[in-house]
């Protein structure tokens, strides 16, 4: 059946879009660099405050706070006893000098979303098929600590909780002791059956812009190959020691990061390729480098070109140590494989849209989403909004008002639809 | 005449190799690492501790303790009321992680020999032409602060106090600020006509352990050119952005790195190349680096040779620019020019290395050292002892007590000889 044949169902109010603006503007302050971006690592003293500020934000709203043993973040909102969930979100944590609409505008449209769905479900007592949840997970960045996505990962079992506690920073502070630090470490798992997974994200990429489109409905994600990867040479006087005597772990590592950029150049449009950390000792002018750690990145929609990269990057990496003297290792190796989304929630965000007017696309995810860890826990759909020049973790990052507002229209128009559709929970069969 | 004629020279005395030992040993002792190295960075808590116990062992042998303006921390010995100075020393800071013996060798063995000088000196009174000092000149190595060699740059005027004491490190303090943490900020630079400089130091290159010679006698340095360069790109998100717009830092430090190794290879063992140090932001695993700064060193012997090549390299790095859409800036250049030291203070160690039965030969230093910045203000003097496989700037630099006495012994025979020969003060004119 036709979702436009169901009378009217809940849409945003101008209340509603204030309550939005007023509460993004709260997140655009806290941590914010003059260049007008954010500076919110994972549990810092930032995270820390936009925190409490959101807990009091869905405290007025009507939500009840939950924090889990890894510290997502939850506001609870039950509206029929005993049924599954909806769980919509994102996260409040940044790069650093990142944008202020990386995961803060999933949070806080979900969460206005959330509150104005149950207000205007009050004059329907008893349609309501689930209860409602608004949720930002701990550490998706993986900026501060390494991996990304922490917090969605325990939640789905797919990561341990004391291996994420555990994780460290490059102070050695660890993630666990971080959270505590700001009172942000709980005790359990809230009890949630999930019916559904749903989350709004900037793009943080160039293509709905230069498509001219409004939305974009992510299907499927590129599969991404994570490795962190240690040269040891020697240290030595910069001056005196011979050259053909050095053991230069900084020139193995920067010979790494020239050959990794020509495994993406060398497959055209087809593999996204990076090193974006480095971290070298004793980093002094006038010493040989003794250990330089890099982390990778490798990304395709092609698993197995992914594969063959992997194997023959392995060969390169010993080609790499044997010229410099150096010995290498591979200190951590990720493999996140092409996922594909729920494809009726897809179907379903795809007709809405056309439905409310909107112009809306079907499209790949490179990066990374919580969305993606949830879509093997339950039905899941990850919507995205253009980014303007596609700029992101970056403070320039930009979408505009609109562009905000025609998101949050779809997301709470999708969400009313699952809550109160006869037909919803047909599809939504996995959870 | 010959030195030889000279009779009953001052001469190390068993007590006195005791003294050196133990001396050298509490230095050893004093940010020592796990490995047997030191970790003594200038101004750090283990700098202040030493200088507090090296002050100790000054007074106690009665030297009467100085610090300027700088820090640089003199024990003088008044021999001669108006007369001209033998200054004497080498540094007592350290790598990160670094050696034991660098600069620490050459101050202990200093404070040793003159100490052993006065007292010999005290039976023959009015003989003795000079004043007698030792000095553990401050910040020598660059590693918390760049430039190396500032305590004694700012001693022969060659660089200002002001522009000394603002120099920061990694963390923006300053090395003024540092200093007085430490309570090592002097307030006065001593009255002190120099006839002369000498400092022994430990080889850090394979020369002497190669040509099985006991004493180097430095003759001239290598000229060096220093580099500090910055690419500024743009930060974006490691996933999605294009490859095509990245404007990626990191992958214009890591060309450049590659560029700089390869500079030396060109020119075989006439030039000695290398980054020892690279600064990064954001420095997060997801994101494209925006800024990072490189520590850049050519070094030869051939200045023309050098000139060339930092004309030519300033295009290899504009090039490096353009290839990786970033900007490049050289925040900051320094050119040291080839020197020589006294030749005939080099004459003079090279006849009594051969009369106290030492195989000494004259040679070459590519590493920067003290005695180069005094080499410009007075007569100065460099010995050299093996190390051992040419390893420094390393928790491994080694060289044995042998060679550490061989080392002392003509350092004192040079000194006494100095101090008592009639035609001492004809070829010392220059001061």
């Amino acid at each position: 059946m036709s979702t436009s044949s169901i009378p009217a169902l809940p849409r945003m109010m101008p209340g509603d879009y204030q309550a939005f603006d007023a509460l993004f503007a709260q997140s655009s302050a806290i941590g914010a660099t003059p260049a007008g971006g954010l500076n919110r690592l994972t549990a810092s003293a930032e995270d820390g405050a936009m925190r409490d500020a959101f807990c009091h934000w869905l405290r007025q709203h009507g939500f009840r706070v939950h924090v889990d043993e890894i510290g997502n973040l939850f506001g609870l909102l039950t509206l029929r006893a005993g049924a599954p969930w909806l769980l919509c979100g994102s996260h409040l944590d940044s790069q650093p000098a990142g944008g202020r609409f990386d995961g803060a505008f999933g949070v806080t449209a979900a969460a206005v979303a959330l509150a104005s769905l149950a207000r205007q479900l009050k004059e329907r007592p008893d349609q309501a098929r689930y209860n409602l949840a608004v949720v930002s997970w701990t550490n998706e960045e993986g900026a501060r600590f390494q991996p990304s996505l922490i917090g969605s990962a325990v939640f789905t079992g797919s990561s341990t909780l004391d291996a994420a506690l555990a994780c460290r920073d490059a102070q050695g502070v660890t993630l666990g002791e971080a959270l505590e630090s700001i009172g942000y470490r709980g005790t359990s798992r809230p009890e949630m059956p999930l019916a559904a997974y749903l989350e709004i994200h900037v793009e943080q990429g160039p293509h709905l812009e230069q498509q001219r489109q409004q939305i974009g409905v992510v299907t499927e994600t590129w599969a991404a190959l994570k490795w962190q990867v240690l040269f040891r040479g020697e240290q030595n006087h910069t001056g005196p020691s011979l050259m053909a005597s050095r053991r230069d772990a900084l020139l193995a590592a920067a010979k790494t990061i020239v050959a990794v950029r020509d495994e993406a150049d060398k497959h055209g449009l087809a593999m996204h390729t990076s090193v974006g950390r480095v971290e070298t000792s004793p980093n002094s002018p006038n010493v040989v480098t003794s250990e330089a750690t890099l982390y990778i990145e490798f990304r395709s929609a092609d698993e197995a070109l992914l594969k063959t990269t992997g194997e023959q990057f392995s060969r390169t990496l010993q080609q790499i140590a044997q010229q410099t003297a150096t010995d290498v290792s591979l200190v951590s190796s990720l493999f996140r494989p092409r996922q594909k989304l729920d494809a009726a929630l897809a179907q379903r965000a795809l007709k809405l849209a056309e439905e409310s007017g909107l112009s809306a696309m079907p499209m790949q995810t490179v990066a990374g989403h919580d969305a993606i860890s949830l879509s093997y826990h339950c039905p899941s759909c990850l919507l995205f909004v253009p980014s303007h020049d596609g700029l992101s973790h970056n403070e320039r990052e930009f979408t505009a008002q609109e562009d905000l507002h025609r998101g949050i229209d779809l997301l709470l128009a999708l969400l009313a639809d699952l809550c109160l559709s006869p037909d919803a929970a047909s599809e939504v069969t996995r959870c």
